[in-house]
């Protein structure tokens, strides 16, 4: 049986690795390459070689209720969406609660990771590390790698022909800091996810006049969801999971693109794609952005198609236009890429083959396993803390894997699922959030039994049900169950509200009741159905 | 008859003066204070004495096709929403087309307007103005007063006991011009009107924290309406205000609360203010916000009461909370007042009594209008140049006034109208913009004839009551008619689209043919019922 844990990395996958490990008494030891916790959500002024690097004003995009570590709320006054300075008081405080950082080796790189001679038998790792300039190695029973997916910055610059003679500035969006470097400047931005748009709002604050180029477009999602519901708490529901199950993948696209035309018409915006939201699994990713709309409707971000080739002083766009530019950023992306393991995994086009996303299936053991290596429609932060908790138990022996036919089957399955959308850098490693949580919860044994719940705890279920699929869902019974998770379930809702309400306002109290009783009659039509198809 | 006619400031009211005293064949004299047109949408870096500033990054919360001058559209590929450049570049625009700059003298105020001895008899004025240290005199037959409600900054110090001991800075919204003069500081902004939300959602991009502190919280809109329309072409529509006039005060306000609870519910963000919205006339008027809830949800702009006392170092707010800043910011409004007219005219609480807001009732001849002195919930510019075109009206005895009985009953009904709503300096001066404009249109005789078109031209008809409210409307007939006014209605909705549409993607066009039919089932059944009821 395991013991000794080699965690690589100290982000938010690392941090929860410990404490998976620790629950279930096994030692870990935390590689962490630099001086703190925290990965890519600790800010520096300069970025950092293998670090993804955030700008001074992020904001994560995804709600506290759902992406707290599932055993530890995110205190009541926290806002909803927070700024990386408050995730980085999260993390501290989980740290501290847990006590978790006194199995971490700071300033730790680790250089490789390979099979002890006994691999087959013990399913042991070697691992060699270097601390100020020197080399130490240990025997590991197990490995899980928390190294994230935004490490390698993409920069495709083969793909833009001339870009060689521009004379203006060009950089990654991991190198973007602040709006104050482009002042009055014509910037381009390059890609229309998360890190573009935002930059393209942001800058366009300062420049004189910013560009945002996609080659496929974008749907845009609102931080901000229905009545001023984060839009992941809306969004993310058992019901709603349900609900898309019984509806053609067509249908769920129709609703959901009739939906977000509500809020702007993507096509009057010229950001209509090709592709159609929301699919099954796995799901085409939108971009969450609050103000690219405004922005755009303002003129000072003008939407445009794939830069075909830039000049000493311009770019010229696949439609032929051509603008004048001072500046262009490359909001292109990540690569992951694990060189201290290179005999034992390939990373080919941003994908490699694991058994749902963790296990390597070619090993004699499974002993080593990948945590957060997902791009949900979601948090990650939930999805790794429930990686990590099925790759200890599987390390312990525990839980165990199927055959390697049967984990290849798997993969190919959802690889072939994969290829039916669009394909793109990030769909690569896309997941749908509930399903695939599930998935893993089953493995583990942790999936919260509805019919059991509607029998003996209603008020629980109705909430497990019709509200948003919280962390907390998966702590309600089985191993790492916590006391705590049923009342986190059921003050949830005041957790989102609590932050918001700084200033006392008289509210009418006599409307709730009403919604309440219809959610409940909903419910119950809908699980009677559900009763019947099973 | 009156002939030569001084023009009191060369902003927008004063740019469409020129115009309108040049149709009517009179001889505008405009005198500027400053070296340049544009009043209030200058930009300049240092905040300049009696004329208000705007800061860097300001967009006007109107849209093109509601803003602009009636018989000069703003051109196609403007963005709907302009950044204060572009609408300097509009102004410039139409100030070259009807050749107007050469009716300004730059550089040159006005000390005092004073009725001639033979004024009861001509109603003639003598204007002192000063230019370069020398004075001048002249003789006038008639005075537009176009010096804009946002001169004097309104700083009310005396209402926050402890002010005068707080050891950080403070300032006027007018005195602010850049986000980064509060990097890492902790803000707070007085007041939630446009000035304060905007200033509190750019200050929170680089501030520690900011804190937005109101007395009465406020109804916030989006630019962005349903569908991405721009949301003042969306709600300003003679059907809308016809239906308006159907429903009672409160079921009006029911349905507009709903529909801006929906976007957020404005008790949860600790918005929610105590008057209801959009009641018929005058209407509290809204605050135009785009990305203010999305701040608050993220904990970057805290909503906070009114601030009860200031210390050295932190403010004291009504609830008894206590928040340690280091800077505040009054967002506390303008007054207007008129120093070179104090004979003749009397502001008390930035109230003035003008017959439609445009003509003081007690001089013997009506010879002296006030242009722009109105807060509508839209764009000022072009009820500036509708009450322009009557007052030159009146001027030359074309349209006359009723007897002073009967416009000091008339400013009464409106007074009595206004305090039944919530008193706020903004509200004192605010109008309908709908029933308004038609009422000029009225005094003018270029109210559009819907029924008669419905008659003789049903394409134009079913745009001119469905669709925005254009002041090309009031362009149609009558004294003024402009021949382009009828394909600029017709074609309003494609000016609205173009600069969106900066990238290709291929739409569906075959849904359009429903809307129209059924908008066109809409129009005849509400026409019925209008012609039945009256």
């Amino acid at each position: 049986m395991a013991r000794q844990v080699a965690i690589i990395g100290g982000g938010s996958s690392g941090l929860c690795a410990i404490k998976a490990c620790l629950d279930e008494g096994l030692e870990p030891v935390c590689f962490e390459r630099s001086r703190d916790i925290g990965g890519l959500w600790r800010f520096e002024e300069q970025p950092e070689e293998g670090r993804a690097s955030i700008y001074r004003s992020v904001i994560i995009n995804t709600s506290k209720e759902m992406m707290c570590f599932s055993d530890f709320p995110i205190p009541d006054d926290f806002p909803n969406y927070m700024h990386h300075s408050k995730i980085m008081e999260y993390f501290r405080m989980y740290a501290r609660r847990f006590d978790l950082l006194r199995h971490v080796r700071f300033g730790t790189s680790v250089c490789r990771v390979s099979k002890r001679p006994d691999f087959a038998a013990t399913g042991r790792w070697e691992v060699v590390t270097e601390s100020e300039g020197k080399q130490e190695s240990a025997v590991f029973d197990a490995v899980l790698v928390c190294t994230g997916h935004h490490t390698d910055a993409h920069l495709p610059l083969h793909a833009f022909p001339g870009i060689e003679k521009f004379k203006g500035r060009y950089l990654h969006s991991r190198d973007y800091k602040d709006p104050q470097d482009f002042k009055d400047k014509r910037v381009v931005v390059i890609g229309i996810g998360n890190s573009g748009s935002d930059l393209a709002v942001e800058i366009s604050q300062t420049a004189k006049q910013v560009f945002l180029s996609t080659r496929r477009g974008a749907w845009i999602l609102n931080r901000v969801g229905q009545q001023g519901y984060p839009i992941d708490i809306v969004f993310t529901t058992r019901l709603k999971a349900l609900l898309k199950q019984l509806l053609t993948s067509s249908m769920a696209s129709d609703f959901t693109e009739r939906q977000l035309n509500m809020r702007f018409d993507h096509a009057h915006y010229g950001l209509k794609p090709k592709h159609r939201t929301l699919q099954t699994l796995p799901t085409p990713h939108p971009t969450v952005n609050d103000d690219l709309p405004n922005r755009i409707i303002s003129g000072r971000v003008r939407v445009k198609p794939n830069v075909q080739e830039f000049t000493e002083t311009s770019a010229i766009f696949e439609d032929g236009t051509r603008e004048d530019i001072d500046a262009v950023i490359f909001a292109t992306g990540y690569s992951f890429s694990f060189p201290f393991l290179e005999d034992y995994v390939k990373v080919v086009e941003n994908q490699v083959s694991l058994y749902k996303y963790v296990f390597p299936v070619d090993l004699e053991k499974p002993t080593l396993a990948f945590i957060g290596y997902v791009q949900p429609l979601g948090a990650i932060m939930p999805i790794s803390e429930l990686q990590c908790r099925w790759a200890t138990r599987v390390f312990k022996g525990l839980s165990t894997l199927p055959p390697r036919h049967d984990m290849e089957a798997d993969i190919k399955h959802k690889k072939e699922e994969m290829a039916k959308y669009v394909a793109s850098r990030r769909h690569t490693i896309q997941v749908d959030y509930i399903p695939y949580m599930d998935e893993l919860a089953c493995q583990l044994g942790v999936k919260p039994n509805l019919p059991l719940l509607f029998l003996t705890d209603p008020p629980l279920a109705l909430e497990v049900l019709l509200g948003p699929c919280t962390p907390y869902q998966y702590r309600l019974r089985g191993p790492g169950a916590w006391r705590g998770a049923r009342a986190a379930i059921l003050t949830q809702r005041q957790r989102v509200v609590q932050p918001l309400q700084t200033r006392h306002v008289e509210e009418n109290t006599s409307v709730s009741v009403l919604p309440l009783l219809r959610k409940l009659a909903v419910a119950m039509a809908i699980f009677a159905i559900i009763f019947v198809l099973l």
